[in-house]
């Protein structure tokens, strides 16, 4: 049983019938209806040390990056974020950790003008549990909506922080290596291109477990298939450079962390889009196109590629 | 260094100037104004295996009281509690633990029309986060605005948790050691009582960390002295029977984990008050008043009464 399943059993049914609830569990966010006016998004988050980040992570890079990832779900809607809680569980308090832990956590919010309003500390193995609320301009983007000859699109790279990870005890890196680096550390929540996908894409999703699995997520939802074309998913120059064209494929179908958005949209409004991006000076590429069926194919040219799924992220 | 400290220290500067915050981080939640409609009130709250609960307790138990928990912090603004999000830290796939903790969780977020809109399980040692979005239908209740002359309530009767605590290792229980520990597994969140003294209380907060230190929040928040009347603190007939009087009433005055709601009130409402709580079957004292000054002083008739503060809980 893994974690979608168990929150499927367990979790899911605990959404009382609520016409105000426009979307419950089972996206990256919540979508309420607020009294009447716009909506509410809730997304929350837990990083767990030695499980979603090494035990000896900067604390700075630990609070930017657990704010980033939890923006991520908001941008993935296509809402921005307004307001946070914080829920930290400390070994005990360590006021330089505690400095830069704050300092990282704030540098991200301050960016994206989010403001921490609540907050519980307590004593225990660390993590950082975080839950935003943000704001839509209209229907949220939503994991369910692909249709037939949709467009696949990704934000930015892919691969990067998972490369990342193989570098993780390295104690000098090169340029390209400390890219890598950055780029797990500091992930760059896409929330001005979500927010400008409203009302223009069918379907989108952050990609947090890896593309493969993330796209699943939106096959599932939509009761479609994707086919993705390898040749075209976009890699960095650092992670060509540091692991040669097979790795750094493999890490960009497959590997988690990048937080980058994958969305579907219908040929007739790729052009805006990509426009919109542009403007945004914000990097897509289309890598694949939704088809009847289910699941997901990757190919290169015209063959089938397999590739290894393992390094999917999975909770348990 | 205490949480309360820590807290002030490092959290509250990220609460960015905006006039939408109308409570930020240091009340039992924040109070946010939004898009001009009412008010929406959030509230988190971090309970960890071991540290909040022991390892052993019932995991129904452990799903009722989290949602009561953070039910109650949403009561002690005068709101009600409409969404919820979970944070789940589990060391593994337990399905039996799930359906139990589901289950109780879903019972006491049920008896309150709360749904859980969102969740993140994540592997580690087993700790539970909620986040609840609450609304109210006027100003919050806060924990400053006591003023001199208030009567200080208290709701139920105090210092039962605490006595459970000390029976946790007893397999056989008592009618009375039955009784205490119901009243530590399913702690019950006061939420009509507290909507119900919007604009007659003048200030309100939860007891969770034990009468006495939550008193002295209300007096450094309202920067005001409360005397206590010993004498007049609501005790159980278990906790009475099982503990003796003079025990009885150090875990009354100092133990935490009730979540009932101590309040002041001017004496000019305290009739309409009463008759409140007596439509709403809700059992109110009055334990004490509000003078200039600071701090919190037990009195027991005219005799200055000392009493023991280390059962009050604190975080670090």
């Amino acid at each position: 049983m893994n974690e979608f399943d168990l929150v499927k059993k367990f979790f899911e049914p605990m959404c009382l019938e609520n016409p105000d609830v426009l979307q419950g569990i089972g996206d990256d966010g919540a979508v309420i209806k607020w009294l009447g006016s716009s909506s509410l998004v809730v997304a929350t988050d837990t990083l767990v040390a030695g499980v979603h980040f090494p035990h000896d992570m900067e604390a700075a890079a630990i609070g930017y990056r657990s704010g980033a990832v939890n923006i991520s779900d908001i941008a993935a809607m296509g809402a921005f974020p307004k307001y946070a809680t914080l829920g930290l569980t400390i070994p005990g308090v360590d006021e330089q950790w505690l400095f830069q832990f704050s300092n990282g956590l704030n540098e991200v919010f301050s960016e994206f003008g989010c403001s921490l309003v609540g907050g519980d500390t307590t004593k225990g193995p660390l993590a950082v549990n975080l839950t935003l609320i943000g704001a839509a301009e209209g229907p949220c983007l939503k994991r369910c909506g692909c249709e037939d000859g949709d467009l696949v699109f990704v934000s930015g790279t892919l691969g990067d922080a998972r490369g990342a990870l193989e570098l993780l005890d390295s104690n000098e890196l090169n340029a390209s290596g400390k890219y890598l680096r950055n780029r797990f550390e500091k992930p760059e929540a896409r929330v001005r291109l979500g927010m400008s996908l409203l009302g223009h894409a069918n379907a989108c999703i952050d990609i947090s477990d890896g593309l493969l699995a993330d796209l699943k997520h939106l096959c599932d939802a939509s009761e479609k298939a994707i086919v993705v074309d390898i040749d075209k998913l976009p890699i960095s120059k650092s992670l060509l450079e540091t692991f040669g064209y097979e790795r750094a494929l493999t890490y960009a179908a497959t590997g988690g962390d990048d937080y980058e958005l994958a969305f579907t949209v219908s040929p007739r409004n790729a052009d805006h889009v990509l426009r919109v991006a542009d403007w945004l000076e914000q990097k897509i590429s289309i890598v694949g196109e939704v088809q009847e069926g289910s699941g997901v194919v990757f190919k290169e040219g015209q063959e089938r590629r397999e590739l290894l799924e393992t390094s999917g992220y999975r909770h348990f």
